[in-house]
């Protein structure tokens, strides 16, 4: 995790830039002035912020490769950013990069129900696109916290999840192709609109790389039919242990829950003092929310016996929701719990990790030990069934003192899942927030490889510079990292060889 | 479509590289003589024969480490091989490369239910891994028609696919981890235990790659829980568009299917005049297998639905296997048509191309009228609800005027998919035989992109040359084309630059 909350100032793109710029997106789509730049400082990890050189607003896939050209031309690094919810500053601006904003490219093009499938802008807002389609009895599948804010774009740079993955899988299972904009300008697809595609699976390697490849200006996404019954379980226990094994025995058990998530009770507590009050017991350690879908007909049983795991676990209550209106107030507590405990104190930091499921309750155990040994409010608020973690700590990025402790408990948990077998990122992404922890699971050769496949897509490095893999090497002629742009850059012009 | 029906002979390995592999690898374990050779000359399909310069047995992932040392020292190319149940021509020798068989790593290492994982050697029969997790309830849930004989390794390169894969997903789907030999000896692993992995997915892309990027050693597959219960329907159409269409209404309908398969008239006859007789009748013109499975509850209504959907799209019959006998039959029958079919002439060229779902009526029409005009036999067996064709021509590889028709008609067949807005393959790969069509869909530089990304991992081009990608551009200094390894092998050795 690099520590950077103190607010860096990129020097200003040069005027004859800003002139290209506005000359091909029109005046009013290049922002400039630093009352304005400063809404893009940071994304919603506000642990670091940075303030782009300029901010470009692109109206179409053309336009981007328009903006691309230019910036590339003057070896000017950029980045692509949608909604700004990502939780890991992967759509921070570093070394003065130009953000571009993807917000005007909100069309969903086309919606073919025989297909399935959908082609949408990246700006299109993950929820609307369910929206479209519930009337033909269809959605997309993946849903984030942060559906209701979070772009297309977004998803597909982290390869977004959400509580239902569980049974539906990431973002990268229900993207079928995607229109990008290479560094270099050029505009190509990856993928096609079937199942499988020959050759090597580009589009497999693109989903998921943060950006630092390309920019996605259009998106073909598979279409879901909406399952034809839900059952929603809302189960209360005394202990996080209680909790933790009654998830790995409803798995255990067979039974393949569209959602498992735990809420533990500093989460609760934080949910049910904030505006978003779910009706959530305050008294228990956690409530776990089970929801199965599918067929009509098996659901009662399916729903009795994941209640019936609950209470040989010690559940102190289980009850079903009684209706869609109780349901959607169930996960709407629950999709607001970051933003509830965004009320605590000024700063949240979302972790995000993953354990093998089988070792959840030690893994928790020990991260509440932690909080305790650095004196922080750790909440967790996750889904259980994956093994994915997402510890929360709520701090206040003013205090110094605080920012540190929090710096440290998070390594210390990363490290923890690391040692327990698991990963330092389930769904958030490594962005510039876990850039260094990406040392603890892979070597120097590994992250090499790494780089290498990203310089197959993004050779100059201006794409969303000193994100996702550490630099490691220094030049020895300019001083600067062997993979940062601005090295790049001087060995591209041939002002020297390395 | 490469023309290749005649054996080309390769030249023999250096006597002193014979003596390193002895003794690395035990004498018995490397095979030279012509006659032991002739066994390696083909996979499944028999239109490509090449005779490898050697073949090697390892006994584990460091002795494929060391066989591939050896062999990159010298500069000679090498690939490995499964069962040998590809049809694309993916496991044979080019240009003398070595074939390294995988039989000898068998071993199923390691199985964890609670975290649903195994750990497995590549050479592990698919089947082997759903017989012994089965006594607990699960399976490894991929399952290609060959999946008595097919390995796991093999199954990692060509990201098999199969009759479920409809609802469970390719190969890509089920694979946590590999351990890998790199062409340089060097032995990593990709991916993790996890559902996520930080950083670029190298996992991803690897997968499919059909032995182009490595060697794998050993792989960690997801078990999937065996469903509660399962329904097998066979439905009776005396018009192959009452098949197609009624597998586009099933899927309209909502209904999940686990598999959807159509085998049409001239597969009947070659299964039911063969030993694999599964009871079908021979007087239709297509038959549908319709699986349904999950939570024993619902099953009984969605069985019911998908039959009157059948048969308000004029289904003669419609039955359902009474118990788990007749359902073995069934499948088993469908799974060996391939073999069924291999009975009629000498060879049996089966395609593999992907359209659209909407236009598999009048796709398959059109196939019909083509082999018509070329005078063959075409039948149809497929995976009808991914759009998925295996159009199977059967034919005498002696007489060269058949193997022209065979080579003209595939080449149309696979010219309409691709026009329909599909592919050139859906899950049986490129390998040697399509190599030249994958033009059909991508650009030069598209193809670029995919040799820079074999790069990373196979720079010196060794392992499995001239597969996957065309070569295009010819080096002026050798000769060679500038992805050939005896290019890349002049160049790495300093001989001459490019």
């Amino acid at each position: 995790m690099a520590s950077s909350t103190q607010v860096e100032q990129n020097s200003a793109l040069p005027a004859s830039v800003v002139e290209k710029l506005k000359s091909a997106l029109g005046a009013k789509h290049v922002l400039t002035e630093r009352d304005e730049l400063l809404v893009y400082e940071s994304d919603a990890l506000t642990l670091h912020k940075r303030i782009p050189s300029a901010v470009v607003i692109p109206g179409s896939g053309e336009e981007v490769a328009a903006a691309v050209r230019i910036l590339a031309a003057e070896g000017i690094p950029f980045l692509p950013r949608g909604a700004g919810t990502g939780i890991s500053g992967g759509a921070l601006s570093t070394g003065g990069a130009v953000i571009i904003e993807m917000a005007r490219l909100n069309r969903i093009l086309k919606i073919d129900y025989e297909n399935r499938l959908a082609v949408v802008e990246p700006g299109v807002i993950n929820i609307h696109l369910s929206q479209a389609t519930s009337v033909e009895g269809f959605h997309y599948a993946p849903d984030p916290s942060s559906q209701m804010a979070c772009t297309i774009g977004g998803n597909v740079a982290e390869n977004s999840g959400g509580p239902h993955c569980l049974k539906y899988g990431m973002t990268v299972n229900h993207i079928l192709a995607v229109e990008v904009v290479l560094p270099s300008g050029e505009l190509i697809t990856l993928g096609g609109g079937g199942t499988d595609v020959p050759g090597y699976d580009l589009l497999g390697v693109f989903v998921g790389s943060e950006g630092t490849f390309g920019i996605v200006t259009k998106a073909t996404l598979k279409l879901t039919r909406i399952a034809q019954g839900v059952k929603t379980l809302l189960a209360e226990f005394m202990t996080v242990t209680d909790a933790s094994r009654t998830v790995s025995e409803i798995i255990a058990g067979g039974i393949l829950a569209a959602a498992l998530e735990m809420i533990d009770n500093a989460t609760i507590r934080a949910i049910e003092d904030s505006v978003f009050a779910g009706g959530f017991p305050t008294d228990v350690a956690a409530l776990l929310i089970i929801e199965v879908d599918g067929l009509s007909a098996g659901l009662e049983e399916t729903a009795e016996r994941a209640a019936s795991i609950c209470l040989s676990n010690n559940a102190r209550a289980v009850r079903v929701a009684k209706d869609e209106e109780e349901r959607m107030r169930l996960w709407g507590a629950r999709k607001r719990a970051f933003g509830a405990m965004g009320r605590i104190k000024a700063d949240l930091m979302v972790q995000d990790a993953v354990v093998p499921r089988s070792r959840l309750p030690e893994i928790l155990d020990e991260i509440y030990q932690i909080a305790g040994r650095y004196n922080l409010n750790i909440a967790n608020v996750f889904h259980a069934g994956d093994g994915n973690l997402h510890p929360n700590i709520s701090f206040d990025g003013r205090d110094p003192d605080q920012v540190r402790r929090v710096e440290a408990a998070s390594k210390e948990i990363l490290q923890l899942c690391v040692n327990a077998g698991g990963s330092i990122t389930g769904e958030h992404g490594v962005g510039l927030d876990k850039i260094e922890a990406m040392r603890l699971i892979f070597s120097e050769n590994d992250l090499n490889r790494m780089l290498a496949v990203r310089d197959v897509f993004n050779p100059s490095g201006l794409c969303n510079p000193g994100k996702v893999i550490p630099t490691t090497k220094t030049c020895r002629y300019c001083g600067f990292g062997m993979e940062d742009f601005r090295h790049k850059r001087l060995t591209t012009h041939g002002m020297h060889r390395d």
